[in-house]
């Protein structure tokens, strides 16, 4: 088994990505550096520079990863700052903010992981979950946005699914599927 | 005259602090280096990581500059993100987040300032200015969140004062005064 480091210090992260890349045969150690979110556009350019922060000061193979979730009559917003914004106003502040708005309620959640190896080559991966927002708070699972996010074809938000429906459409499962596609490679 | 940079890619923020620190024999040369913006808790943090950025990079003495408004109610969202918000929701999107608050409608803008001396001795400075936000947008003066921003003991939105009126309150006039006051000692 090869050692593969996650920078994180969210332990669910930690667990679900470890699972995962058991299957490529990678042992994933996490390791709970800290490193700077940028504030971007996008979170391809959050995760680009916390690999050039984490590159100059870490000297094994590692992983990041970064999530948000996008709402498309919010002008993507909260996007990069999903979790800022979740502690500061919520869903109920989402909800408040598509008050009157019956229809256009498209989001898309969002997971980057940059992979860089041990020659310190770096790989982006990017993995999404379309869908809509409802019009309350329903289901008591999962955390974050989960209770007013319902995925496309779906009548059932994120926080009413158990774990294993969840991780059927969920982002980062899709951006974790796509690392471990080019891993085995 | 003493040179002084004002690291910054904005003009009007350009103008004004040149215009203040002419006052202390400064010659403010804007410079737009660009610098990362770190994801924060406080201006005082987006603001030092920003000069540890630049003095790896920049060996003049420079300043600059971070703003934003706090509303209590929304647990102080915006904040550091105030801009990025801005250009997303709006003041629209700021009005029905209190939708249905009456009373507690309380916020701050603030500004903080760090200047890096010839020595590379880093001093910040900030300035506040308190008021609430009022119930629709009015007035069409000033930029970003001035329309729906009333200052204390006030009954006019920033929006609807000249630059000299809103300047007696402005949150980057205080802490430009205190920057000031330290040159100046």
């Amino acid at each position: 088994m090869k050692d593969l480091y996650f920078i994180t210090s969210n332990k669910g992260k930690y667990k679900e990505v470890a699972n995962k890349l058991i299957e490529a045969d990678f042992k994933v150690i996490q390791k709970n550096l800290g490193y700077p979110e940028v504030q971007a556009n996008s979170l391809e350019d959050v995760v680009n520079f916390g690999v050039s922060y984490i590159l100059e000061r870490f000297h094994k193979p590692f992983i990041i990863e970064d999530a948000g979730i996008f709402i498309k009559n919010l002008n993507d917003f909260p996007g990069v700052y999903s979790a800022d914004v979740f502690y500061k106003i919520g869903c109920k502040g989402i909800l408040k903010l598509l008050d009157g708005i019956k229809k256009d309620r498209g989001a898309c959640f969002k997971s980057v992981i940059a992979y860089v190896n041990s020659d310190k080559q770096i790989h982006v991966f990017a993995g999404e979950c379309f869908g809509h927002i409802g019009f309350e708070e329903v289901g008591d699972n999962g955390f974050g946005y989960d209770p007013v996010f319902i995925p496309k074809c779906e009548n059932k938000t994120f926080a009413e699914m158990t774990v294993d429906e969840k991780n059927r459409f969920s982002h980062r499962g899709n951006s974790l599927d796509r690392l471990l596609g080019f891993i085995k490679e």
